[in-house]
């Protein structure tokens, strides 16, 4: 019998990464990185810099990483499905052939994908926001600078140009599905998370003119984009059917891989910041500081409501490059976790509030900045570190709350990342503040997994998602359970890092923070 | 013409140091310095362990420093008088001839001296508190368990047959100048400040059982307790008339040092703690916050206000220790406050409360602890530095204002230390801050140099402080004035500083993380 296989395609901000899997074992075969040749564009390439918080990439690039990552993988195999997982909103202009504009007018900043993180576009989501509208609802009252509508609007202001030859206007990750197959096919879940897309009203196209005739109907996550067209076949010798699912948005690809397919599960993805998706089976209202929700958008037949930390690893990085005991920064994490490890829970008397970012939930503010109280003569270094540890869980448990408030049943919470399978304090200091059983997925590179996991749901290979999930996603999960006695003097740190989150007057200090010496 | 001498002593927490000044050029001869033989007490000499907070000398150890380095500085010299700083309040009890309890009952630590920092006497502070009195007006309404009253109402609770044996309850500097003199002579300073003795009341000594009969009337500063007993020229080698002044405070006794010897004075020493003495000649009610007020207790024919910080260079001692660039500590501070220099005022966007020890004025709160806000992952470890550096400067401001609110006209602002000698980057920002010019006196041993000219002035050497000052005293001061473009950055910065000082839910939070942990 001949090995079948679906490959699995994780398009991040610096580089993408693929993975091959057996489709009948589960086992993963092989896997494949490819950095970008242009990584995040801030000044064009001819050498001109661009405007404060532009961030831009190459469509060119995608194309580039896909042929070497599908042939180092996949020649002369049997593919069955291929799924992708994109960075979100990277939306790019192109033609309705699908030619991406910064190949028409490569000198032109605004014919290239606008990355996820292009901040360029602020003033045009407040102007969206001015408006306001039902289709907001679900999306907490307002677009974020760094969504698709934004983005749009500002090059129909800068760039009338391009916009009129702008045939679709498209996240980066659709248009490399469309490259791929030859199929435009858009993703439920880009279009609703990223340009509030719903069932019943469409787009809120009518916000920015002529964005309507540029956009089409998504189809739900697992669907079919078609197959590899006979171009790409030819390009990375791939044979079989190879479906490849319509795109995913990265932070939400590695669902099904990490055992996150039925309702009640809460996933949380403890990266650089931290993305907190919970899956509910039926309808709530957002609750209150949540940032989004939709239907078929993640997971099938499951609403899924995302919330996140601004800042969460970056934080820890912070800290220990800040403050380095090694020229080794796996060393330096090292030295740290072992002695903060070594600090009783409270013992610390030290509180932080987790806001070096900023706040992202509930209070949507990235003029918030970090604070530390409690400091005296004896506190240590590690003794801040472990300070910086318990605030990131603080962080995460007033997520939790809202949620628990708004109603949700969380029958199983789920940590996944690196972060998360090499630092144990971390985790047991989670479940310490969660006071809940937390499980951390054992697995690697569960991102580009759960996007093999959507092109084997789209090519039919498994029946549906938690098939897909038990044959290839993680197999054992290490479960951290709370401690009594940490629980409960966590739960006084806990309520003074309430009472700080919620004053108004330590906010307008930071703010203030933020004017001064640049009058 | 044969050469005359001053000599001056400052005995300090873990060692006295002395300076020989020469009387007609003023002129710093030799210094010699001789450590404790026993330090510190935390337990007794036969290896038992004292109770917590408990902070002992052996008065023996003061004879051997007196005899070392009168000696080493004053044999075969025609020495006309001698001067005294010491730490307060440091009360030892004694038999009506002078002999230390300690000598006869080595094995009771009640019998020993009680240090300025032994702090188990808190709660007969409190009972003293409870009972209030007009005697506390000149000193914020309270009495610190430090001082005098509640070291002698612990002994005559904790051990009544030492206190009954107790002739004399006195302070060691003034137990010093008996042991030299003969004569028993008490400071007024250390009556006033440390025993809240008042001119018009004397001590309020009734609120120990025996204490009247165990205390005799001060003299004010610049007396004369007698001369050099024959004993002691015999011991030391000294010639001449060797008058010896009464003690002083040893934060007091560096004011004529250092040009504070007049109306409208605000003298900072900046050491591990800061201590600000301002001088007025009109008494004002004590300002809310500051500490105490006496009058001819520090400096002659003036009222002496005092207050203080905490925490000062041991807060930036704790930083280096805790975040080290370097081995070596000075070379930490120089690296650390090279890289601060080159930050703007206020392009920080980060602001600390200076709380690290807790707050002495004006909350007279040592529960309360350290503060960063404004924390983002651009924070540099040097930012974070200057940001102490420039809360220690709002902390001096605040005392400064109080004065100011309190209708004092303050004319010069003296700011005396090593750290103030080494670190023009902390004074310059005290200028900017302060919004005022702002003298370091250029003197070497102030404190010891201090001391010889009240020698002086017992002796009459010199006609009064003026002329002391002006013959033994700093002859030149570095000026700092402030910088308009920092000190309107800094403006901002106080205001919020001054905000987060006012929070009494910061405070709430602070005392509730002492109790996290120790449930």
């Amino acid at each position: 019998m001949v090995s079948r296989y679906v490959i699995g395609l994780d398009y991040g901000t610096e580089s993408a990464r693929g993975v091959l899997l057996d489709a009948d074992s589960g086992e993963q075969v092989a896997s494949h990185a490819h950095s970008y040749r242009h990584g995040v564009m801030t000044r064009m390439p001819d050498g001109r810099t661009l405007p404060p918080f532009w961030a831009l990439q190459d469509a060119a690039d995608y194309i580039e990483a896909a042929e070497a990552i599908l042939s180092a993988l996949g020649r002369g195999r049997q593919v069955e499905g291929i799924g992708l997982g994109f960075t979100a909103s990277s939306p790019l202009p192109a033609t309705r052939e699908g030619v991406a504009l910064s190949q028409l007018h490569p000198q032109d900043p605004h014919a290239y994908v606008k990355l996820w993180k292009h901040g360029a576009a602020q003033a045009q989501a407040e102007a969206i926001n001015a408006q306001g509208g039902a289709f907001l609802d679900n999306f907490g009252g307002k677009v974020s600078g760094e969504w698709l509508l934004a983005k749009a609007a500002q090059i129909a202001e800068e760039a009338p140009e391009i916009w009129d030859e702008t045939g679709r206007f498209i996240e980066a990750g659709d248009w490399l599905v469309w490259q791929l197959t030859g199929n435009e096919t858009r993703s439920l879940g880009l279009a609703t998370y990223k340009a509030q897309y719903s069932a019943e009203s469409g787009y809120p196209s009518h916000l920015v003119p002529g964005l309507a005739d540029r956009l089409s109907a998504p189809k739900r996550v697992g669907s079919s984009g078609g197959r590899l067209s006979t171009a790409w076949r030819e390009r990375t010798g791939i044979v079989g059917e190879a479906v490849v699912a319509v795109a995913v948005i990265d932070s939400h690809v590695v669902l099904p891989a990490v055992g996150g397919v039925s309702d009640g599960c809460l996933v949380g993805a403890l990266g650089t910041s931290a993305v907190y998706l919970v899956l509910g089976k039926d309808f709530r209202p957002l609750p209150p500081g949540i940032e989004g929700v939709a239907f078929d958008g993640s997971m099938r037949d499951l609403w899924c409501y995302e919330a996140g930390q601004a800042g969460f690893g970056d934080t820890l990085a912070w800290f220990v490059r800040t403050f380095p005991r090694s020229q080794d920064p796996a060393e330096n994490f090292r030295l740290y976790n072992e002695e903060a490890a070594t600090l009783a829970p409270g013992g610390n008397h030290l509180l932080a509030l987790d806001w070096w970012n900023g706040n992202r939930v509930p209070l949507a503010d990235s003029g918030l900045s970090g604070l530390l109280i409690g400091l005296k003569t004896g506190t240590t270094a590690a003794g801040i570190y472990r300070a910086l540890l318990e605030s990131l869980c603080f962080g995460a448990r007033s997520i939790f709350d809202l949620f628990v408030a708004g109603g949700f049943a969380i029958e199983r919470i789920l940590l996944s990342s690196g972060l998360a399978l090499n630092n144990p304090l971390l985790i047991q200091i989670m479940a310490d503040v969660f006071e809940r059983e937390v499980e951390v997925p054992q697995i690697d590179n569960p991102t580009a997994v759960g996007a093999a996991i959507h092109g084997a749901v789209a090519a039919g290979v498994v029946a549906g998602y938690p098939e897909g999930s038990a044959r290839f996603g993680a197999r054992s999960f290490r479960r951290y359970r709370p401690d009594d006695d940490a629980a409960s003097a966590y739960r006084g740190l806990y309520r003074n890092y309430k009472a700080l989150c919620d004053s108004q007057q330590l906010r307008g200090v930071m703010h203030d923070l933020n004017r001064i010496g640049t009058d």
